[in-house]
Parts: structure tokens; C-alpha cells; sequence
């Protein structure tokens, strides 16, 4: 779009990406929103780019609004959410049933929700399951358990506050005989741990809380609880046992986590360990005061830090001059392809590196999109001594920096192409976190792309063998 | 809750169940919800309901705002959304790339949205999966994608229509190359036709619909799509094959689906056969102003009927008489337990009937939730004779009305109780399609309960045998 255009759309009164705005914002807002979005340009300036630039001009605003939007809960009340959707329902005999009031306990099972990680202020995604044991005659409408617990997930949170705030609130707003709360959370890990299957890369950590008949170590409620998660498949005790040897956050790297003995995870306040200089000063500044305009306290005890660590992590996808990575791609070596296909049509040799990991900064939004990059090219005496390696290098060299994955496609493939001259496609899966933050339908959402470029344009049987391909090795990676 | 505490919460202004509202409804549309809640009024009523009973007092706002909610696409425009989230991005060099413009073809995979079935008026959930090939050197914001497709979906829609209108909007917006969508969809059954496992009975169509270079039997880009849904296991030309023998709306049995050979469904004008009689007719008229209030014409060719239909959906659930049915629960017969469960700690034997389907309507949203219901029982003399078909025909009393899934629970385990009077549990599991439709952080959410009465509340091994029993067998249903 050129400027001509986006000027005339900008009189229309259309310069607004997201009219999610119109919605959520209204009237208010104004002053904070534009102390957020000048941090913000000051974050897109410390990372060396050109904050003007087409695709970053409305950064800003985009990534106050997801903060804004992703923190929400702190303006939401629980009881204005409950109080009316109480309704009064006759309970099991009490001589007789278990509950003391209304049949027994009511259990919601997997509500996704997302939150944001205190510790470093990127977002986690969660599945949440809620029970409880009514008490003095009255039920609460089930769509409410989700909407409490979403109030206290869209703040900055640990998995284990989220827990308990949820569980709490619940209790005094419903006053049943007890509450349960069982959280399965998911975190971005650095860059460099993502696997290739990027699901099985993220960090997991599963939290319960729990208070009136669920306490206790024999509670029956509790067990009750834990067999009807089980009936979907959902193995609290077995999560928590699994997922406790890695810490949280992977910004607080020596930060471990202890198990209290009742599935739940506890931290020591392990020591920090900021890499000074890599956070400049003047960008934790920016990102203390975006805090602020959220109504948060930076100076809060769980937040301290946090900004440092947001900026270190953004500081990975600084720009910078990694051509130097790229120097391997032109050297010759000892290897030649690796799994090389045979095309049935014609018998010319298709060589690719399948299932690359790769983590990138959406340039929209500032948070990750990560996933995995497939390469096809037909072999040339230029190719040869390419190996795995530098091709991710070559997907690192595209993918660490603030980026669309549009472009990344066809930058790969053409960096490809231009050693392999006869043909080169590559496929780019991806999960993006502003797609899961920024609306709930998309939470299962994964983007794929694809650019085909010289002999697979013509060749479909060469380039249907190289899809197929992917698909025959999906499982077999790790 | 009381009627005094009630009114108490109306003058605090919290005589809204759902503050959703707030969001929403902004200031207009009074007088039209009015008009809506009068004609849900006349459903209740005609349904042999007393409206003014606890739990259905507010029903009429809830199922207009539901309606409301579920329809605001007729609101929306497309052009508000996209126009502003078109990025300038470079192309892959025209020589050599494919894509006329930028990088190839982008795919988003995997939305979850939900619409309203044209035929009968009930919401169904849908898989929505949209490719495009970007052209004139611009791409779209990836979250746009999934925006529009939401604008067509919360309308009454049949999934053929919604398909083509989503790809038809997408691309007189973005002027790409071309555009694929490729949709699944699931409609709730008639309620006998629930299996056990209450997603294998839902119906399934698969549709799809393409634009610009994406049509024709060989192009490269269709073949491109399907390979990239195929990555997450999505065969749309599998679906489509398997789903073909089923009616889409089962409202409209007569409706017989045909193939066009391109993986998309036709129907046929087939009869309506209205079980005259079974709709009273000043429902049909509620049902049908209902319509014009939300701004649809009830005369629109697709909507002729629909009123009937659904009518004639709620009557199946109409508050009458059913006691005769539960006769054969107090004869003596020859079959003693089904699948005893010998209790390891005292030998006692457990009887349980587990995954006994059902579908009852929830009476605060007027809107169905099906599952399975489990029932275990310490036998007893008085047992002697009970078996399958009497506790069906017991879930069938209890489930097929206006209800509550914690009321049912209890009732259930109640009238077990009365006969085996040692103990009796009942978990009853079940989505609820008022969650889907209502909020779509829930849209894999499922609901289970528990009741807990006699021995079973004592005896904690008797109960983790029952409970356990349920996980061994799900698999094993059909």
C-alpha cells in the first residue's frame, strides 16, 4: 500500500488495524494509550530498526492495545459476573447425599484461556478445568466458572497465583462447600530450546488449587475431582510429576521449581540473572512505564525485573548484520544432500532439510511466532557441501528479527534459489502468539505458508513428492 | 435465591445474568429485544413451562441476547476490517515465483467458529481453514482472515453458502490472486440418533470454495492447499466422501445431499415433511418475529420452514407426562446386573450401566446438552430385573425436558437410589451448546457432574472401582 493510499484510507477514518479498538477501548484511554505506544517506538528504536518503516508505523498502537486487551482483568469485577447467575436449585437430600446441598460436585473441563507471565510479560496459553460443591441451595451458571477464572488469567500472573486467585474468588463469590482448580499451562521456551515439533518444545507446568471439602490429603471430593479430569484424558498427577525438572519462565533460568506434594509447583526465589548490558537501560525504562500505564505497580515484587527480562528476550531479534552466519553456505564441503527423493516422473534428484525450527518476532505485534521450515531444491553442483547446518543458519539468519511470515517464505526461498538455480520451494508452519492473545477463536489457528519458485512451478509431480514428504516424516521427528 | 434477594439485586443493577450484555448491546435495541422476549415467552409457555419459575424467570432475555449475539455479522463489515490491515510487502520476483505478487500462498488453519443453521436455528461449530495467494504487492494482517470469516458465520447460514460468501468477501477485499476456503462442520442430531460417544453423532459436512487461480480441476494452488491441511490432518476430500450419505440439518430429512465432484455438497429441493401438528402455530409465529426482529426476513427462500422446524426441535423436549414410560423400572424381569464389578475391599457387588446417551435442553438458554450419563448402584432384591433399557428409558424421563445438568444428576441418582437403596452414583458428562455459542473461550469445554448417595459415600473404594470403570470402557463404546 502506498503512502497515497494510506493517507486516503487514514481520512476515511480507517487507520485503525484492529476496530477491536472500537470495542474494547470507547472513550477512555487516551493519555495512557499514548504514554504506551511512545514506550513502545522507543523498544522498536532500541531494536535498531527504522520505527517509520511500512509494517512497524502502527506497532505501537497495535502492541498497546494487545496489553491493554490482555489485561483487562484488573478493571473486572468477580461478583458483578456471579451475583446475577446464581440460581436456586434443590439439593440432594441431606441425609442421604454427599454434597449438603444441591447433587454433588459440577466440574468444567478444558476452557482455554491465556495469560501473561509475570516474570517476563510474554503471553501463556492455559487449560483451565474448575470444580466445585454447591452449598445453600443454588447453583451458578456454568459459563460463569469461565469467565471468573478469564478475569484473573488476563492479568500478569504465575501459573500458581492463577490458581489461587481463581479458586479463592470462586469461594467467596459463590460461598459452595469447596472449590478446585486445576490449571494446565504452556510457556514459550528461548529460541534456542524449540523443538522441531514446536508444540513439544514449549514449557509445561500444571498448578491446582483448592479450598472447603477439596482440601485434605483424603479429600473424596478432590479424588472425585481428579477421576473426572481423567475421563478426558487429563492426568493432573501425572502432569505435574513430568513437567518438574524445568523452570517456569526461561527468563529466570535458576529459578527451580519444588514440588509441594500435592501437585502443585512451588519456586525458590532463585537468584536472577540478568545479562547487563544486554537490556539498555533506556528500554527497561520504557517498559516500566508501560506498566504503569496498565495500572500495574513495577515495583511490585513478582514484577521486579520483568521489564529487564522482556527487554532481553526482545533483544534476541535485535536487527543486526548476521551475514557473516551465512558465510558456510557458499564454502564447499565433504557432504552432499541429505535424503535425497527420487522424482518418479523424471528421476532428477530433489533434495530437502525438513522440520527446521525457527523462532521469529511478529513486526505487528512484538511477541513470537515460531514453528517449523520445510526446504525443497533440485541439487546442482552449487549445492554441493550444503549441509542441515547451514540451512539453519539460513532459516535463523530470516527468522530472528521482527518479521512477517509472509516474507520470511520468500526470503528463504529465494536465498535458496539463488544457490540451487533449478528449483526451490519452502513451507513455513507457524503458531502466532498475537493469533492467541488477540482472540480466542484462534487459539488452535497455525499459519502455513508457501513459495514455489523455477522447476516446482512446472513440476507438480516434484513438488507434490516433496509435500508428501514432509507429511511421512512429521512423526518421525522429535 | 429468594425473590427478595432477587429484587435486592435489581436495584443494585445486577439483574443481568450476563454483563456481557454491556459489551454488546451498547444502548440500542430495546425495543426490538422486548419483541424477542415476548415471542421466547410464548415458546416457554407452549412448551408446558411455567414461565415464571426460578430458572426460566430470565430465560427470554438470555436466548434473545444469544440470538442477538449470534447474528451480529449482519452488522459487520467487511470492509471495516481488512481495509486497514493491508501490508505492502515485496513479491517474489515475477520471473520465477508463483505467486503473481508476494511469497505464494498463505494458509490459516484451524479457526474455531460457530453459526446458526439456517434450516432449524440451532448454532452449529464449524473448522475454518482460509488459503489466499496475496497479489499487488500486498498481504493481509493473518488475524483478518479469521475476522471476516466470523462476520458470515454469526448469521443463519447453510455451510455451502458460508463457504462461498467468506471466499467471495475475502476476495473483493483483499484483491488477491485467489482465495480457498475449506470448512467442517458439525451439527447436533435428533436426539435418538446420539450415540454414546456424543461426538460420533454429531452430523459432519465438509464444503469448500474457491476464487481466481484457485479454480479448476488441476490447479496448483487448490493441490498446494489441500497439502497443507493435510500437514495437520485435516483430508478435506476424505471428509467430504465420508459425510455424504447424511442429511445436513436433520430437521430436514428428506434433504438429500449430492457431490458436484469437487468436494462440495448440493442439496436438493427436497420435501419438507413439517410433522403437521407438532408446531403449534402462534410458536411458529413467535419464531418468526423473532427473525424480523434481529433484521432477517422470515420470507427468504432458505428461511421458509425454519420457524416450523424449530419449534418442532423444542417440542421434543415439551414438559408433559412422561411417568408411564418408567413403568417397566418397577417390574420384575429375568436379567439380573449387566457387568458386575466385584468391590476388592468387601466383596459387595457394584452394578453399573454406563454411557447412556442423551440430549436435554438447557432451560436457561433454550438451547440442547448432550452427553452420557453413567450409573452405578450396590444391587439389591429390589434391583432384580432392571436393566439397560430401564435406566435409558430413566435418563430419557429426566434428560428430555427444559433442565439443568446438576438437577438431572440429582434426579437421576435419586430415582436410582429409591430402588437400590445401598447407594447409587451418576456422572453425567456433556457439552453444552449454549457454551459454544456464547463465548468461545469454552468451545472445547465439557461439563461433568456427580451425585453421591448411600454406600458409595463411605465406601471410597466402591466409588474409584465405578469411576474407574468408566475410563476402561469409554473406548469400547461405540
Amino acid at each position: 500500500m502506498g503512502a497515497l493510499e494510506e493517507a486516503h484510507l487514514a481520512a476515511c477514518g480507517c487507520d485503525e488495524d484492529d476496530d477491536e479498538d472500537l470495542v474494547v477501548l470507547g472513550g477512555g484511554g487516551e493519555e495512557a494509550g499514548d504514554a504506551m505506544e511512545a514506550a513502545v517506538r522507543e523498544l522498536l528504536v532500541g531494536l535498531g530498526e527504522d520505527d517509520r518503516r511500512d509494517g512497524l508505523r502502527r506497532t505501537p498502537k497495535r502492541v498497546a492495545k494487545a496489553f491493554r486487551d490482555g489485561t483487562l482483568g484488573y478493571k473486572q469485577k468477580v461478583k458483578d459476573i456471579v451475583q446475577g447467575a446464581l440460581f436456586p436449585e434443590v439439593g440432594v437430600d441431606k441425609r442421604t447425599g454427599s454434597a449438603g446441598g444441591t447433587g454433588g460436585q459440577v466440574v468444567v473441563r478444558d476452557i482455554d484461556l491465556f495469560s501473561y507471565c509475570e516474570s517476563c510479560l510474554l503471553p501463556f496459553s492455559i487449560q483451565c478445568h474448575v470444580g466445585y460443591v454447591p452449598s445453600g441451595g443454588r447453583v451458578v451458571g456454568l459459563s460463569k466458572l469461565s469467565r471468573v477464572a478469564d478475569v484473573f488469567a488476563k492479568r500478569f500472573q504465575s501459573p500458581q497465583r492463577l490458581a489461587n486467585e481463581v479458586c479463592s474468588a470462586l469461594h467467596a463469590s459463590i460461598q459452595p462447600a469447596g472449590v478446585a482448580v486445576a490449571l494446565q499451562c504452556w510457556h514459550i521456551p528461548l529460541p534456542e530450546n524449540l523443538k522441531c515439533k514446536s508444540s513439544q518444545g514449549l514449557i509445561r507446568a500444571s498448578h491446582s488449587s483448592r479450598s472447603g471439602v477439596f482440601e485434605g490429603e483424603n479429600s473424596s471430593f478432590w479424588n472425585d475431582f481428579v477421576a473426572l479430569l481423567k475421563l478426558r484424558g487429563i492426568d493432573m498427577e501425572m502432569d505435574s510429576h513430568s513437567a518438574i525438572i524445568v523452570p517456569w519462565c526461561p527468563l529466570r533460568p535458576h529459578e527451580v521449581p519444588l514440588c509441594n506434594g500435592h501437585g502443585k509447583r512451588m519456586a525458590t526465589n532463585g537468584a536472577i540473572s540478568p545479562k547487563s548490558g544486554s537490556a539498555p537501560s533506556n528500554m527497561v525504562s520504557a517498559v516500566s512505564s508501560m506498566l504503569l500505564s496498565l495500572g500495574e505497580d513495577p515495583l511490585r515484587k513478582e514484577l521486579v525485573g520483568s521489564p529487564q527480562r522482556y527487554v532481553q528476550w526482545l533483544m534476541r531479534f535485535r536487527a543486526c548484520n548476521l551475514d557473516v552466519k551465512l558465510n558456510g553456505f557458499t564454502l564447499n564441503g565433504a557432504n552432499v544432500y541429505e535424503r535425497p527423493v527420487e522424482d518418479a516422473t523424471d528421476h532428477r534428484a530433489i533434495s530437502s532439510e525438513l522440520h527446521l525450527p525457527f523462532c521469529a518476532q511478529c513486526e505487528h505485534h512484538l511477541l513470537p511466532f515460531y514453528g517449523v521450515v520445510h526446504i525443497g531444491y533440485f541439487g546442482s553442483e552449487d549445492c554441493e557441501g550444503i549441509d542441515r547446518s547451514h540451512f539453519q543458519a539460513l532459516v535463523h539468519f530470516y527468522g530472528c528479527k521482527l518479521q512477517v511470515q509472509e516474507r520470511m517464505t520468500r526470503q528463504i526461498a529465494e536465498a535458496v534459489y539463488s544457490i540451487s538455480h533449478r528449483g526451490a520451494v519452502v513451507v513455513v508452519e507457524a503458531n502466532h502468539i498475537c493469533m492467541i492473545s488477540r482472540g480466542i477463536e484462534k487459539i488452535r489457528s497455525s499459519t502455513a505458508t508457501i513459495a514455489v519458485l523455477g522447476h516446482f512451478l512446472t513440476d507438480s509431480s516434484a513438488k507434490a513428492s516433496f509435500l508428501q514428504n514432509i507429511i511421512d516424516t512429521a512423526d518421525l521427528e522429535e
